[in-house]
């Protein structure tokens, strides 16, 4: 009867977790209302003591690990077991908005101030985290803080990264005092959540509240060539034509309906087009285009893939044409833990807030943490599901429903002292 | 019982006009083979006096009118007569071959040198010309010469156009020395004949040695614009996408389809595309493209001009999308004269070479001459169907029968004497 309790009684504070968003957006705002705070820059520097400030104000303890990942922690009663941990980034896009990160790592603070002002103690430490360099826009790869927490990658490999101005990151770490003493691997897990904007339409298009992200779809990029003949548009019959663009046309055509194949969560996009020699009155010799396929089956994925070249094998003897298609990049699909899934559901429920099931088109730091820990991700509805835009904008009732979402699936695990 | 002599025993000198062509070919010759010799430049000054200097060596009276056209012309009985022409242009792109425009200028001395060689004189004067200008490689618009000849526009237009150095085509003429002072408007035609390799692989194709050209394709040119909805490719899912390279490929393949709608002369082309922001993982916001129609009937081209927005509007209307298509270029079809096309295919079929009609799908000067003249084309293959090009050719046969079509046909109008 403890749980029906709290979650009858306890609820996030919506006006003061609106105002802190509009708080730490005013640091790197941009005239056109959104922010620009580019990992490792005096900005996010400012950003990163102005979260640290208010965590310290809650009375959290904070540390900071070799790739300048912060947590800032709040004790449990057993001190021995791993903290359950939220978070999210708070560096942006050049012309990114106020929500996309901040408000995961805000509402993780929230959270805090929740518990705080009903003296609500916990088994397990909670922790928030902000981690380094989610974005990737001005060091790549994104989600840098996250993947060497996870070990996709070395730390050495991050450190070495530079910047267009030739920057490293262990050089930009240094230099806004973020090049923590925190041992990689060293850092327990209990579980992990993670708060976020969408990112896309689905929610506002449904109407729904609540996000519950069962997985994170795979992603396979590609780069495809169609090799014609080029030849003077007026004097060459259709018949005999070696057009690359008009076999280009089908491919493009055939990506989405790929996608829809493999339909609800089958992604496929065209998004960049190249014609040679471009030229208004001839006719193609050369076309290349990018292919994104996306899908949080691996197995789909790969089938979607294997299609695809199925698909070009065909056109290219039919058309006595080479056609070549390489992969660029391969991000396999993140399947996010079950308990979180449900408790995530099973919360959103209990609270009344309409919900749905929403596979993640788009990375997030929780795909490594997923590696590391239980994890689970709640979304919620943004304007238009525009983001990495200045225009990004999310409702103050959305952004309560999600905090108090985080706040009662966090206390599944961390287990409130009553 | 004449006219079948001399066709029987009648023959230009193949061996001449291809050693004038290789000659002519020196002046602005490129490292790969071709020639690069742009209106009104020093090298097209040196092409001129040449070929000036050659037609001079066969007794022709040379005249320069006020837009540098050049006439070499052999006289006949009846000086009241209008003159029998022929002629092209020796001017090329700036990666050009020594056949295009050449061989109709060169074709057209071989025809005087035969007639001198056997002593026949005819009633009406020959003349030969060489248009100034026709690429419009260095100064648009293209078939300049001719066009103010058939008073297509006017020669103050043509004066006051300026190539990228600021060079006005009247300040060129002048200093190239041809400014002259025959006046528009006053020079007689009483038939108009030219000679020109194919570009296109038609008779290559049918392996037939002449084209008789019966018209030359009407042109409408249109830019096309497709305005979707910019999104990320993996939150965005695709029933509710509006993707503007997906409508735009549906048209790209619609302009071919209207092109074989109307087989065997219709021409539809899409050669230039722009795909905006044109990112990989983003959905195509906005395509923009342009449309090449062609076909020889100034109805049947409306026609596909209009099933064209036809088809653009019922796209919008279906995927909810503004598509707006913009006329940049109208070039109405031109059909020679009947008496020419007879003569031709005649002449073409009494010297026992085979022959096909041809529509070309290019523009000549004798498009603009047909305003003024009975006109006919004669056409002949060239490799590959590869022109305005460095690795442009054509074979020695072919070039020989074309001159041996072009003295016949030239002959029944200026009526030889014998």
């Amino acid at each position: 009867m403890v749980q029906l309790d709290l979650q009858t009684q306890l609820r996030i504070n919506a006006e003061r977790l609106q105002a802190s968003l509009l708080e730490l957006a005013k640091i790197g705002a941009t005239q056109k209302g959104g922010v620009c705070r580019l990992a490792l820059t005096d900005m996010d520097q400012q950003g990163r003591h102005w979260v640290i400030n208010k965590a310290k104000s809650l009375g959290l303890s904070v540390s900071v690990d070799q790739i300048g990942n912060t947590f800032m922690r709040r004790a449990g009663r057993s001190a021995h077991l791993p903290p359950v941990m939220t978070g999210s980034h708070i560096d942006t896009q050049p012309t990114g908005g106020k929500y996309d990160g901040n408000y995961g790592v805000l509402a993780g603070l929230e959270v805090i101030a929740t518990l705080n002002e009903h003296g609500i103690e916990t088994e397990a430490p909670i922790e928030i985290v902000f981690w380094t360099n989610e974005e990737g826009s001005r060091f790549t790869p994104v989600m840098m803080g996250s993947g060497v927490f996870a070990g996709a990658f070395s730390l050495e490999h991050a450190y070495s990264r530079t910047d267009q101005a030739g920057k490293t990151v262990r050089d930009e770490l240094e230099r806004i005092g973020f090049l923590g003493k925190d041992k990689i691997g060293e850092h327990p897990c209990g579980a992990y959540f993670e708060a976020h904007i969408e990112q896309g339409p689905v929610l506002e298009h449904h109407d729904i509240t609540i996000g519950v992200v069962p997985a994170v779809m795979g992603l396979r990029w590609f780069d495809c060539v169609v090799h014609g003949f080029e030849a003077h548009a007026g004097p060459t019959p259709m018949e005999i034509r070696q057009d690359a663009l008009q076999v280009a046309s089908h491919l493009i055509q055939y990506v989405v309906t790929l996608a829809k194949n493999h339909a609800p969560h089958g992604r496929g996009t065209v998004g960049m087009v190249q014609v040679f020699p471009n030229s208004r009155n001839v006719i193609p010799g050369r076309v290349q285009f990018s292919v994104d396929l996306r899908h949080p089956d691996a197995t789909v994925l790969s089938q979607m893939s294997a299609d695809l070249q199925k698909k070009i094998d065909s056109l290219s003897a039919t058309h006595a044409m080479t056609i070549t298609l390489e992969e660029v990049s391969y991000f396999p699909p993140c399947n996010f833990n079950d308990a979180c899934i449900k408790a995530i559901r099973e919360v959103s429920k209990g609270l009344g807030y309409s919900q749905m099931d929403v596979v993640s088109g788009a990375g997030h730091d929780a795909i490594y943490m997923a590696r590391l820990a239980p994890t689970g991700m709640i979304f919620i509805p943004c304007k238009d599901g525009i983001s990495h835009n200045e225009i990004e904008d999310a409702k103050k009732v959305h952004l309560e429903a999600g905090a108090n979402v985080l706040l009662h699936s966090m206390l599944r695990f961390a287990k409130p002292i009553l």
